[in-house]
């Protein structure tokens, strides 16, 4: 198994350049006061496509070679990654196809096409996306594009912590700790590529949904756990089952404890955010702060910098959480 | 009448810098796509309290002698001003009164409340702010802070016009036009100072609401103008009634046509950034951006700044305007 290093986030972060916003660290007084802390907000839902998937895709998608797969690439998805790869693949100038569920939100249908890709439907309860996906990528010529467990969609995703640590010391900090939110692993295990590299005092923390820690489960038990569950968590993007094989190697070398926050966690850190940031964050992106805003960890007197992931979120469901009084 | 000149700004950023954000200057690929010009945002709704109203507001009260003023500041506003003034009093251990109409929004009396200035209420149709202002800094001691008609406030909002061409001069650009929201002028003036010395050739442009436009129509004749009606837009921030005597007479030299919005426009520009840049805008601190959307200017090849001004906006009015299908 081929794990990526930092060396590889080193080259990611190159080819990415000319196409990825290199997103501010920000950092606002309210924070630093309420957490008694210094708490640097690395804020990725600024990036192309409003996640930090654009990285890891375009990172992948422009090592393809157009011999091996004329037809260009496919990927399952309903949130980030699609769009992610449908971006990506337009840059290159690479056909793309989506497999995605019958019942996604149009907003993401709408613009995962709007990128040009070809949107391919299927129903959650009696088929298979990963099997139909591959059955594409035979049938068409094209290369599958893993969300998280590919070494060059690491590396992309490893291009936020490299950014991260280089703005930190920019302003003269030293990270105690950089929370990531977690799902497969591919943008919490790149992270830490990085900033072990540049230093390996720094703990990278992964935050997940509560009753969906499966990563931080494994790096307790040292084998790869499942969630009990595939759904029920308000944050969408971090449902994945287990960990990938890659990510859980990179993981166990390179994290601290893992981290979990509840939905209403999530809710309130969206709010936070919105009144005293002025950041949208859906909610799997809200989780680092979350942890954070929670008491998760010990922030006195620490400089903690949190991945704020995405904030691709529905408007009706970004309304919802806003106008209510806690 | 003593104006401010680009020396004041210099002065001014020093003397903020240790309080103050450095808000960044954001790019998103989406809006030069849209534009097909290179559209660059400075993102002060991420200042401290929300909005670009800290600056000046620091920079004023700051200066002021306690021999000369023993009972603090006095100040009347319902909106970022009132949040400025409370926050920059706090920093500067000084007492703070905010003279603020009975039928003010609760969140808006609570943050300011929050950062411990004293609140005194009116009522808008019998009473006059500044009489009772002006009787309480009598009474006690008080300096007043005016909003937009003061050197050191013009000043201290001018260092968003040193920071954003500083920031633009590190990605190697050189603005066509900058265009800033405009009330009673003191951001669009003290940007203008900054910009103007930084690169003359740079056009600055004011935005206003539509029908409250009395900063573009006092450009075209000469004098101060006034707006007919004193409500009626959704850009409460930008409801002055009038140019200010220094604003103006720094407008008439440094701004270019003003510009002016439809409240539509400011709703979509909100949308836009809530959607698209996964950034919260208050209405008045769209405008600018409203006007590039809505296609105001010539954009095409052209490097085009945008200062969004703030970020403080009603749960419930944010809510309603990012769920309405347009």
């Amino acid at each position: 198994m081929n794990l990526p290093t930092n060396a590889d986030v080193e080259a990611a972060a190159e080819r990415i350049a000319p196409f990825a916003v290199r997103t501010p660290l920000l950092e606002a007084p309210v924070l630093n006061e309420c957490t008694g802390g210094r708490v640097l907000l690395k804020a990725e839902n600024l990036q192309r496509v409003g996640a930090f998937k654009f990285r890891g895709a375009y990172n992948a998608i422009s090592r393809i070679e157009r011999a091996d797969h004329p037809g260009g690439v496919v990927a399952c998805s309903s949130g980030n990654h699609a769009q992610g790869v449908a971006c990506a693949a337009q840059l290159c100038g690479l056909p793309a196809v989506i497999v995605m569920p019958r019942d996604a939100p149009e907003t993401k249908r709408r613009r995962t096409a709007g990128y040009g890709a070809e949107i391919v439907l299927y129903d959650r309860d009696t088929e298979d996306r990963q099997a139909i996906a591959e059955q594409i990528a035979r049938d068409r010529g094209m290369a599958f594009v893993h969300p998280y467990d590919d070494p060059h969609v690491i590396a992309g995703q490893g291009t936020v912590g490299r950014e991260l640590m280089h703005q930190a010391a920019d302003l003269g900090v030293e990270p105690d700790a950089v929370l990531v939110c977690c799902s497969g692993g591919g943008l919490s295990s790149g992270v830490s590529l990085a900033v072990k590299a540049a230093r390996p005092e720094t703990q990278v923390h992964t935050v997940e949904p509560a009753g969906f820690d499966d990563f931080a489960r494994s790096l307790q038990s040292g084998r790869r756990e499942e969630n009990a569950k595939t759904s029920g968590s308000i944050c969408d993007a971090l449902m994945s089952v287990s960990p990938g094989e890659r990510t859980f190697a990179i993981g166990r070398q390179n994290f601290a404890e893992g981290l979990a926050v509840t939905d209403d966690e999530a809710r309130a850190a969206m709010r936070f955010a919105f009144a005293e940031l002025k950041l949208v964050l859906e909610p799997g992106g809200a989780v680092a702060l979350a942890a954070v805003l929670a008491g998760k960890l010990p922030t006195a007197n620490r400089t903690i910098v949190c991945v704020l992931s995405g904030g691709n979120v529905e408007p009706s469901l970004f309304a919802e959480i806003i106008t209510v009084d806690p």
